[in-house]
């Protein structure tokens, strides 16, 4: 139950004389080029990363780009349903995806905790290896800094990536219309509640595994198919209030969303309940939201249920007519409130 | 003496409500909000950020493009000569030059402890903002996260980098050749020094500034006029040792150097000698190696000192003809001695 990383081939750095991450793996000299050699080299090994240089070289992969980042600091670095190594790949390959890119090269840069076990870096770094293959990315450039003991935690991770736009399409926030219809890929909440769980020890019914995957494919398909999207956005950090809040604003459109649409798992509902969230306040790490021209909504719909990551898609929205800018839920019992984004942080440090 | 953030304009932050970073800042609802548009879209604004999406979308500069990541976990943040966000700006535009192309887009991605002053942040992204600008790079996409106090160091930054190359030479190890001349762009050791001295609270004759500067003028320029450049890399961990062991495994070569060629300066010299530092194993900031065909040497050189930043510009050695790689250095006294990597860390944290 610890995530993706229950394959790991043995950790190539001789354990018994280095059970532990030191300062020196960060300081520029031999132990520092073992850990690169042995350890990152060895994991994440492709003719751009294997060319030893300070930045990778590579074509251009097609007429536009998109360029992205993300910093981990996630906490447990293992919890059900995934790892923040796994997670590190997935974040930013959907970041990519967001805008109607395929994701391609990834760097991974490391901030290591004196005192980390070895094991652990190995782990992480295996997991990541496994997260790029699944999201056919290639992890080709990077970096490794050490800091004392007690100035860091364990380990954060950030990741850049480039991926290559290959339509005209704009897809933006500046692109939604009145009229759009809001797509979700799948039920919301459980990365939040997976960390949760996990880190305060909840017991609930069964595990709660956390949602966190690579939303490419189910992009790209929807692209492939020509469906007319106009705006995406990944629903992490803020869940989907935040996503949608963001987007009215920089649409200056106004969105409505119907709770009685939104897939959340029973379970998921029933820890919400139980610890006072919202599951639309609640990150997700292999969800999104896609902004459709009406006439294009069922088909896109059709597509995305035929995905394995997208089976419980669901029509939960439409962008109205409006002069302002502004998101509001008609609740299941059919009153309309606002919904805003939290004020103040409600889930520390689940990404 | 605080590096080159002394200008800043007031922090857009209301500082007696939020003196500090709270943990809410990363949360993914309205402070995290506004600090995103009030500080960092006003430090940084450009047309690719001002779209506020996941990732920075933009036409493919060149047909061929580098991309490359560091993390930066210097300690003090500010230090004589420099701060951890001109540092990062530059270290990323330098490694993109290093590959020969001209650097264009960054990503910057902070990692902020709770606590942290709201001042620090703003003087950070101020001198990020002026580095970029120097340097002529855009930074398109960016991350926030914060850490709960104890569990960071003030602030960590990461920067990721694309440039576009404009020519079809391959610079890198893999093009060096027996009887390829080894120029270096300037006086070496400064960076590690300044860092140590204002750590250590330690006092020479006069103050050691960094010598943290992009050096991508100085490569263009040298693209630009045809010298035959076979490889470049920088100075940074490690310092000119670390770099030259790495090439000549890399490519296979033997290399030479001779330490009276060195450029040091006296009182990075004098400071080295009295802590027991050799200033070939020192991190710079501003300095690299490059790899030049014989017959090209002088001229490139000229070109070198023709530039502000390569004023002090020296040939400092030779590749060899030989059957396996390894370093040696040529002492003052002309005896011959391997110029190996350190083995542990002398300096931790210095980038």
């Amino acid at each position: 139950m610890q995530g993706s990383s229950d394959f790991s081939p043995a950790c190539p750095i001789p354990l018994q004389q280095y059970p532990h991450v030191l300062l020196a793996h960060g300081g520029g000299g031999k132990l520092m080029h073992q850990l690169l050699e042995q350890l990152f080299a060895t994991a994440f090994a492709n003719p751009l990363l294997d060319r030893r240089h300070d930045s990778a070289v590579f074509e251009s992969p097609a007429p536009r780009l998109a360029f992205t980042t993300d910093s981990f600091v996630v906490r447990p670095l293992f919890f059900p349903g995934g790892d923040i190594g796994s997670m590190a790949v997935y974040g930013t390959v959907n970041d990519l995806a967001m805008a109607g890119a395929r994701p391609l090269y990834l760097s991974a840069s490391f901030i290591l905790e004196e005192g980390l076990p070895m094991e652990t870096l190995w782990r992480i770094v295996c997991s990541m290896q496994q997260a790029a293959r699944r999201a056919g990315v290639k992890i080709v450039t990077g970096d490794t800094k050490v800091v004392d003991k007690g100035k860091g935690d364990g380990l954060f991770l950030n990741t850049a990536g480039i991926g290559g736009i290959e339509h005209s399409r704009t897809i933006a926030p500046q692109s939604v219309q009145p009229g759009d219809v809001l797509l979700v890929n799948g039920d919301l909440g459980r990365h939040g509640m997976a960390i949760l769980a996990v880190r305060e020890g909840l017991e609930f019914q069964c595990i709660i595994e956390s949602d966190s995957a690579p939303v490419a494919d189910l992009v790209l398909q929807l692209l492939r198919e020509n469906i007319e999207l106009h705006c995406l956005r990944d629903l992490t950090r803020g869940g989907l209030a935040s996503a949608l809040n963001e987007i009215s604003e920089a649409a200056c459109r106004q969105i409505l969303v119907e709770e009685k649409l939104i897939p959340v798992r029973e379970d998921v509902h029933a820890a919400c309940e139980m610890l006072g969230f919202d599951p639309l306040h609640v990150a997700c790490e292999g969800r999104f939201v896609a902004f459709v021209a009406p006439n294009d909504a069922e088909r896109a719909l059709a597509i995305l249920r035929s995905h394995p990551l997208g089976e419980q898609a669901a029509r939960v929205g439409i962008v109205r007519e409006a002069a302002s800018p502004g998101v509001s839920l008609k609740s299941s019992i059919g009153a309309h409130r606002i919904l805003d984004m939290l004020s103040g942080e409600q889930l520390p440090r689940i990404c």
